[in-house]
């Protein structure tokens, strides 16, 4: 856990102790479930807080549980269990200097249903306060209408001389509510809010929520201290990046993104001569995305008990960057790239599997598919005649035993994966999941598809990116045309429009959900037929069977498949 | 389309002309998203209703938009075309006697974001009121926040002398709500309240729904007409059976389960002397399910386009249910019914397979993947040596192996499914998807689940039922011990506990959502060690990541698998 000292600590000769609070900010990666080893972890920073002289430590949304927990909120079970180890975390708190503010899952009213989102503010062995989550997100990947009964007021808490005013997450994100609990802590005379989140990463997001905490803090002349989670769960990664920002909407305190610790911060109550860090400005979403999807596997890999993976390096781009991404995670010695040839592969994706592998110091292996394609055929082609089909030509080679091809190596994968315990990453991106140019128990096997929220030309742009960092990635991988090598000559472009092309209609059909008619509008006017257009959409709709399928998706923009809910069954075009 | 005549119809000399409200029931089976294909058949059944001379059509909620439509509903070309056909619908009622309730989307007040769940009551080429749906369910299977945008007031529609009250779903089942839709109707007179639905199936929902509807007839003093849509729309089945209840809260009418069709159903305002229909006792189950399933398969299948299937037969009890429901679904000769013996499978698998294919007059064929198996073991033990691990001892069959025989079954039924054109139904069923006794693309390959939401247990009595209609299924697929056949000698009871010790433990932790403690407790009263029940719920948990990648499995419980909601990560036991 790295720790960092005070960041742009305020000359002593402006302090009088009165007029400093020492903040522990507990950017922490909790575990969803694991209600002794969080509850370990906040005993253990409270005390190495308490250590530290500080007066407040602060630990992000749902840090006992773990965020989402989804169902898991209506098992009285487990609320029941959370609550005996919060217990245990207040009594820890017994002859400490330090008080903790803890977010927790608490009973709901009603003896069966719905749980509360909670915070404790706890000092000397006890709960001084607790305080429930008002405004409960129910749209894209957030449902907690579902699991959550929604607090009915906020109240300022006394301390220090100073009334703090209690949030969660999406409390200070009232732009769509009628409530709007930052301005009723402010008519309360809050001279603080406190924002415990668990805000999952996209591509950007950063910037906005330091727009909105500084817009908050100038408007309602209240500094906010923002606690955010840090770690991936499934889908979603949290990225961390707490902050603290000024009544004058400056922020002084900014934390390392994708990094769990225990980060120090003195607020001084007159802070005139504070220096604000520069506001963020919008990162290059291309380092954001890399360094989330890296948190993303290691977590994953680390919270369900996977040391090793494996990877079908196919000598093009997207396996490149996946074995990238995995061997940045999990170390290269724990990663296996296979190269599995077939009839139609070319030489040069070999090679460049090879080579990109030596380069990365990752195991390589090469299991070629072209005996067992060639004995599967055989058998297939004898089961026709069999049953009176009439079997392909030589030569001709049919969806289905394209599809085969595919799915052997699925199924050379997936041996390796049950007989030597590594996690399978598959290696599919957001264009080609959106065209279902993908095979189901093919391509897109695995535990966790890693860039299935990546549109082909951001692989691209993060294949440079991770390149610069250190040249892992073999140029002729960047050069060659995309191809699934799946029939003789074949390549992507065959059958798709240039990636730059489908990639911004993606975008805007998915991302921005535009209406088809304004993308038809706006591409004719960059001289894509509308045509193009239709068919795009229409596959993006008809393809929704196989996304259906596919392993869960790591999360990078602010409109990823998982949040999106659309019909299987679905005549609407 | 079925059409049924008058129900029970009064006699004429207790009747006069102005004392007779005619209702024409479309209890309609739209397609989600065919806004062209659901208006015209909405404007044929208002023409022919009207040619009846009924006095009112009534349409299920979302008839126009087919339901649920997910995200569909936030594009806001989509809710534009529903309204341009809805125009078409309104002018298709000029000078017509009948007037019309057609449950619609409607925009919502904003001009990006939420729809609204609308009904418009139109009459003579208007539309004269228009309602929106103001309980809007957030739980389960239903996400209704996420997509609209609630009524803010319900008002009652005077016509023909009587004060109606429009509702949709939800509306009426208002215990856990604050708002209470029927009584304020009440209180403004009304004196028949209309609710338009699509409430999906459950086994039992029928007298849950109709005890809802006949103490809130007997409670407000007031009639109900029920018009709830019928089909399935990927997992989500929708029975039908509308209903109306007099003001004593007696059933008059009940429409025909799982059927499309318009019914008629006069009202005698002063009721006395109609004889009112036993209301519906508890069903059966059983009968419920297999045709609410058998539906399921057919409309997944003509709503996308299949006109075959192609089913795995293993000569167990599983997927000789599976062949009967989609024979019964699709006509025999749709059907192609596949044994594949394998190195463990034992020679009365193959026959009952055979023999259960010839009674339901399904194509049979047989592709043994022996030969396969031992040309992949060979394939992969060489690569083994190549990379200088350990190979399996002889004889030995590891997961990986086992795996491997089931994905050979996949990769055979995925190259006919694609290769045919033909949908692949999987077989599993719910207990063995709890315990992920199934293999990922293996026997869990397939367009559609057919069994997934029904226990072990259940597929016994379906099985048995099934065969009172015609016995389909040979006596020895009930009478032999399940098996998957996958290692020498294996039972599914070697490492499962007997299955309704299994399904009474999966009942009560996954449909009725019981704590731990409380089955370990339940169940130690019968005699089942504590162990055993938790590492039944452990493997449940664990077992999340199999079912995310599973096919849309068709509910037919309260909680099934759609619906229920659990982190993949999760180490909470």
């Amino acid at each position: 856990m790295p720790e960092v000292g005070l960041i742009d600590p305020p000359k002593s000769s402006y302090m009088k102790p009165t007029n400093k609070i020492h903040f522990a900010i507990a950017q922490m990666n909790p575990t969803v479930g694991d209600l002794s080893g969080n509850a370990e972890k906040i005993i253990e920073w409270i005390a190495k807080a308490d250590r530290s002289e500080a007066d407040l430590i602060v630990f992000p949304e749902a840090a006992l549980s773990g965020y989402p927990v989804w169902d898991l909120a209506n098992r009285t079970d487990f609320v029941g269990a959370g609550l005996k180890h919060l217990e245990g975390i207040v009594r820890s708190t017994r002859g400490a200097h330090v008080q903790a503010v803890v977010g927790f899952i608490d009973k709901g009213r009603s003896v069966c249903g719905r749980s509360r989102n909670a915070l404790a503010w706890i000092s000397g062995g006890r709960i001084l306060a607790k305080y429930y989550k008002r405004l409960l997100p129910t749209y894209d990947v957030f449902l907690e209408d579902i699991f959550f009964e929604p607090g009915v007021e906020g109240r300022v808490i006394p301390w220090k001389g100073v009334g703090v005013g209690p949030t969660i997450c999406e409390d200070i994100w009232d732009e769509k509510y009628p409530q709007k609990p930052v301005k009723e802590l402010r008519a309360q005379k809050a001279k603080l809010i406190v924002n415990i989140s668990a805000s999952p990463f996209y591509a950007g997001i950063h910037s906005v929520r330091e727009k909105l905490l500084r817009n908050h803090a100038s408007r309602y002349r209240m500094p906010f201290l923002y606690v955010n989670q840090v770690g991936a769960q499934d889908e979603l990664i949290f990225d961390g990046r707490s902050l603290f920002v000024d009544a004058r909407g400056r922020v002084l305190f900014r934390a390392p993104a994708f990094e769990e610790g225990l980060y120090h911060f003195e607020w001084d109550l007159r802070q005139d001569k504070f220096r604000a860090l520069p506001s963020s400005k919008d990162l290059d979403p291309i380092p954001e995305i890399y360094h989330a999807l890296v948190l993303g596997v290691r977590d994953y890999c680390r919270k369900n008990r996977f040391t090793r993976a494996v990877i079908g390096l196919s000598g093009g781009i997207d396996s490149a960057l996946v074995a990238a991404v995995a061997a940045d995670a999990l170390g290269p010695a724990a990663v296996v790239g296979v190269a599995m040839p077939g009839e139609y592969s070319s030489k040069g994706s070999w090679e460049d599997a090879e080579e990109l592998a030596r380069r990365l110091k990752i195991q390589f292996r090469v299991n070629p598919i072209r005996e067992a394609y060639a004995f599967m055929n055989g058998i297939y082609r004898d089961q026709k005649c069999v049953n009176g089909l009439k079997a392909c030509e030589t030569g001709e080679v049919s969806l289905a035993l394209e599809n085969l091809q595919a799915r052997l190596r699925g199924l050379n994968l997936m041996f390796i994966s049950n007989d030597e315990g590594r996690l399978l990453l598959s290696t599919g991106n957001k264009s080609e999941l959106a065209m279902g140019y993908c095979t189901l128990y093919g391509d897109m096997a695995g535990g966790l598809c890693v860039l299935g929220d990546v549109l082909k030309t951001d692989v691209y742009r993060l294949a440079r990116y991770r390149n610069g960092l250190g040249a892992v990635i073999p140029e002729n991988t960047f050069e060659k045309p995309p191809s699934a090598e799946l029939r003789p000559g074949q390549k992507d472009q065959d059958t798709l429009p240039p990636y730059d092309i489908l990639d911004e209609i993606l975008k805007l059909f998915i991302e921005e959900n535009r209406s088809a008619k304004t993308i038809r509008q706006m591409m004719r006017r960059k001289g894509v037929p509308e045509k193009v257009v239709s068919e795009i959409l229409h596959k993006v709709d008809h393809n929704e069977y196989k996304r259906r399928q596919a392993p869960p998706i790591l999360r990078v923009t602010q409109k990823a498949w998982f949040g999106r809910r659309m019909p299987i069954t679905n005549w609407y075009r």
